[in-house]
């Protein structure tokens, strides 16, 4: 059994569904993992060792629509800044 | 490329060199694993997507002792707790 913090796919998944609505001056997988890891450090974690509660975990942010906007808005801040200090390889 | 939190390295040492002082009632793997989730869920996450910056990270933690004692209180709390609520097979 491995430990394993669900907010990774959470937030992942609103990085994705939000993808055309962040304003992203470089949409390449380095600056999408860039936003993910800026966005998981400010994102309280909901660390699991048993995966059959992954389920759980992620049916409260499906149903929380406070706690799904304050992930989005995390997520917005975190492509700003991404946006503005590019570290991929597609500097124009 | 792929993101990692950096802390889950940094707490696991903590619980491996702390073992004999947690005062744990089962030292399985499933016990320490609970351990190691229960404590991430309160620390801190420290994601990043360059494995080259891992040591630079660490390094805070080696060096910054109140920092370190932070973190040996959170996994004491944790031990005390999954000590007290067995999830593996090895209940008496």
């Amino acid at each position: 059994m491995v430990i394993h913090n669900v907010m990774e796919e959470v937030v992942k998944g609103i990085i994705t569904d939000q993808l055309d609505h962040l304003h992203l001056s470089c949409k390449c997988e380095r600056c999408q993992e860039d936003i993910l890891a800026l966005s998981l450090n400010k994102v309280t974690p909901r660390y699991i060792v048993n995966d059959s509660r992954e389920p759980l975990v992620k049916a409260k942010y499906m149903i929380d629509r406070q706690e799904q906007a304050n992930i989005v808005t995390v997520v917005a801040q975190a492509a700003a800044l991404v946006s503005a200090n590019k570290r991929c390889s597609n500097i124009q």
